[in-house]
């Protein structure tokens, strides 16, 4: 109450009483605006949380589909799988848009193993994805811990004929995850990259993981410009493996350590983004894209990672359709192919975007799992920032606190530009990498309720961005 | 920027010169006790996530001793497990409070069926806690439906010799879930009372949960004062259970439904809260409670309920001494016996602390299960209110955004009084009631991050209620 007498004398002595009299009238149509759209939100989180889909369509592609690695049998499914729920969902039109991708098979599963003191250890591992692999007999070399690309480009030709063990791990202080995945993945992408240059017979690199357990965690790599007879083989290994090994490195740093995996890369294969939208009442030329990506890593059933932002995506048209909300501009639903190794399907669609003259509006991508909703990153000019600050108060009664600057995700960052307002989906990350990458990312580690509260906070901030983002005048509640 | 410009004037225009001075050094003081109070908090955030215990001494709980109902040689096993280890986390004195408990036990697994159509059906019960038994021939009898104690209550003396069948589900759209369920725990606690006294020959109560699945989730129940012969067996089917029930109603309203159960009450036994204090400094005669529930369900591990409050509870201690911070008033550890059916635990606490005179300032409950941190339920006047809500910026960096006022806890809310503030550790509550009172509350639900996040949330607003909330003037940040 203090504040408010506090200010109105303010502004007596320094607007004008018609500026005043217009700031009041504008404030009145602000609260019924307000009061519009916290009743749109709460329909959309009762519809989800009552009559939501995404928890069936997820079981429908994880157990049906399984993962689906780009290029493979199952991604093909998967389109398929895509194309036809987006039709049944009734989107105004829903299509494919074709795209090369790459096409890498990890073959048999692999194996590792050492011994020391006697006894003979069996370690979990898994390739990483592009990885080339090891000789029909295997590696079997002298093992060198390091903790950095710092520390292993420094050794130079040491490593020579070793095989170099990265295990620096996750960063437990950091309260998001990501932020914590963020500070380890440079072993795994370029880790081989570097050791190959040095004549290192293999690398094996720590899970990205905040958990200790025995399993191995795979994900892309890349050997840059190196030439292809430096490639070598790379894996990763479980996050309790590496502390034993490194224990055991300590006791018997003699000691060898042997791989196999038989992994390759074969010829780019054809494949497609799926896609499927909602005309735009007023402005249908303006478009919105809300996606995820429809590939995975082969080891689990892509559930979190990221089959939650697929039936997300699509809950949101489905959300919209089913409260019968008519978006101002076109909302586009995208099923982006190849996120996990090439982003190839992000670049295509940015690709076609611009030689199709489209004029992208805004985004929203939700690949970070489906855990329980916390709220948004946002990747934008300034003023559109604010105004998305400015609906704290309608979202953070569904615990969507976080509004905060930052990316929003792989496959609609192509898109970025001066007016494009992109938004990246973030939920809970504490669980994320205890699944991510695995064979434990599988469907009943998905909980219901957590995912359709997706659902519908990205309905609503879906919603509310069409509704205000390009007015004429945008209005800040 | 804008806005700041905009108040700078102002102040200037209304407050003395010397008036704004101070009001600047006092922010300037603020800002320092802020920065300590910032850093101290990311000091126990990072302890806790680096070398937390609560995790291990939960396993070692749930595996070790396991479900642990009041008066059972399990919940004995708890007690003393409880009191070795907070003398091995050091606090300055450990002691046992001697409190007499209720002991009901449930005898052999329920047993229910039902045929329909020429099929047979086994239905997934369990008794509620003081419930009597069946006859040792089980109750055989025709169901009547219902959604309410006031629809049973109109039924009348309709229900005589049938077993009636409460059956109102969670309402899926209230998004903090333990609303849902004290929207529906009037079926499992009265139900049977007001059908005995109309002569039902035995309830079923559907299960307290938004799930739908086939765990029964026990709890406790109570016959008021309906004189003992008109007590009826009562019992809690799965909440698939009841929909299949339901909808098999439908079609054949006279199918004649079985159950079997042989739980009984025997005379009350002797058990112990557990208790144990790090003295204050300056003032060792203010108390501070911070606690959780001992006892737990039998069915499950008592994992979630209420083993994470436990050893979060403990963790607090743990942390201030690692952290070598020294508490002014004296901070109490309790681990409340029988919290599940009769909170005899905190009413002997409670009537001990009047007893003896003690001073007690406030506390702390957690009993919400071990998900992420979301916040605390504060139940103070409103100064006090203030001053907690006022370190929402300490806090809302570790996901702490709800400081709502609310109840506490079942075992701290006797303590209430004018001068005493009481906050309930809100965590996140999604899938609390998928394992609440059932055979899946078990140590793998808890993921350990989580949990810690917990402990951390708990020992930072100890730590801030501790400093400010009864200084001689509170300070606000």
């Amino acid at each position: 109450m203090k504040k408010i007498i506090f200010l109105i004398p303010f502004s007596l002595l320094i607007f004008s009483c018609n500026k005043n009299i217009e700031k009041k009238e504008n404030s009145n149509l602000l609260s019924i605006a307000e009061k519009t759209d916290s009743t749109n939100i709460k329909t959309i989180f009762n519809s989800a949380l009552t009559e939501g889909k995404s928890y069936e369509w997820l079981r429908d592609l994880t157990k049906n589909v399984g993962g689906r690695l780009s290029g493979s049998p199952e991604a093909q499914k998967a389109v398929e799988w895509g194309e036809k729920l987006m039709k049944e969902v009734g989107l105004d039109s829903v299509w494919l848009q074709p795209v090369m991708v790459p096409h890498w098979v990890r073959g048999e599963k692999e194996v590792a193993t050492y011994t020391t003191n006697g006894n003979q250890k069996n370690v979990p591992i898994c390739a990483l994805g592009f990885s080339v692999a090891t000789p029909n007999s295997g590696v079997l070399a002298k093992v060198i811990e390091v903790k950095s690309l710092e520390e292993a480009k420094a050794l130079g030709n040491k490593m020579e004929g070793k095989i170099v063990f990265f295990n620096r791990p996750f960063d437990d202080t950091l309260i998001n995850t990501f932020r914590a995945y963020g500070g380890c993945v440079d072993q795994r992408v370029r880790g081989a990259a570097i050791c190959g240059e040095f004549g290192a017979k293999g690398v094996i690199v720590r899970s990205m993981t905040n958990s200790i357990d025995d399993y191995p965690h795979t994900g892309t790599m890349s050997y840059g410009d190196l030439p292809i007879e430096k490639h070598i083989p790379t894996a990763a290994i479980s996050s309790k493996a590496a502390n034993i090994l490194s224990d055991d490195l300590k006791v018997n740093p003699n000691l060898k350590f042997y791989f196999k995996q038989s992994c390759k890369t074969l010829p780019d294969a054809p494949s497609f983004n799926v896609v499927g939208e909602i005309k735009g009442e007023k402005t249908p030329e303006n478009i919105f894209v809300v996606g995820g990506h429809l590939d995975s890593w082969d080891l689990g059933e892509g559930a979190h990672d990221d089959g939650t932002g697929i039936v997300q995506s699509l809950e949101v048209a489905y959300l919209f359709k089913k409260n019968n909300i008519k978006p101002k501009n076109t909302i586009r639903i995208v099923f982006f192919m190849n996120e996990e190794n090439g982003t190839r399907g992000a670049k295509k669609y940015a690709e076609l975007a611009t030689l199709n003259k489209e004029n992208h509006i805004g985004g929203l991508e939700s690949d970070a799992g489906g855990h329980t909703p916390r709220g948004f990153s946002i990747d934008a000019n300034s003023v559109n920032t604010e105004l998305l600050q400015s609906w704290k108060k309608l979202l953070s009664p569904y615990g969507l606190h976080d509004l905060d600057k930052g990316g929003s995700g792989a496959d609609i960052s192509p898109l970025k530009g001066e007016n494009v307002t992109l938004v990246g989906y973030r939920p809970d990350s504490q669980r994320y990498f205890d699944y991510h990458h695995t064979s434990r990312d599988t469907f009943d580690k998905v909980n219901k309720r957590e995912l359709v509260l997706g659902s519908a906070s990205m309905a609503s901030i879906v919603y509310l961005m069409d509704k205000y983002l390009y007015s004429d005048s945008p209005v800040k509640l």
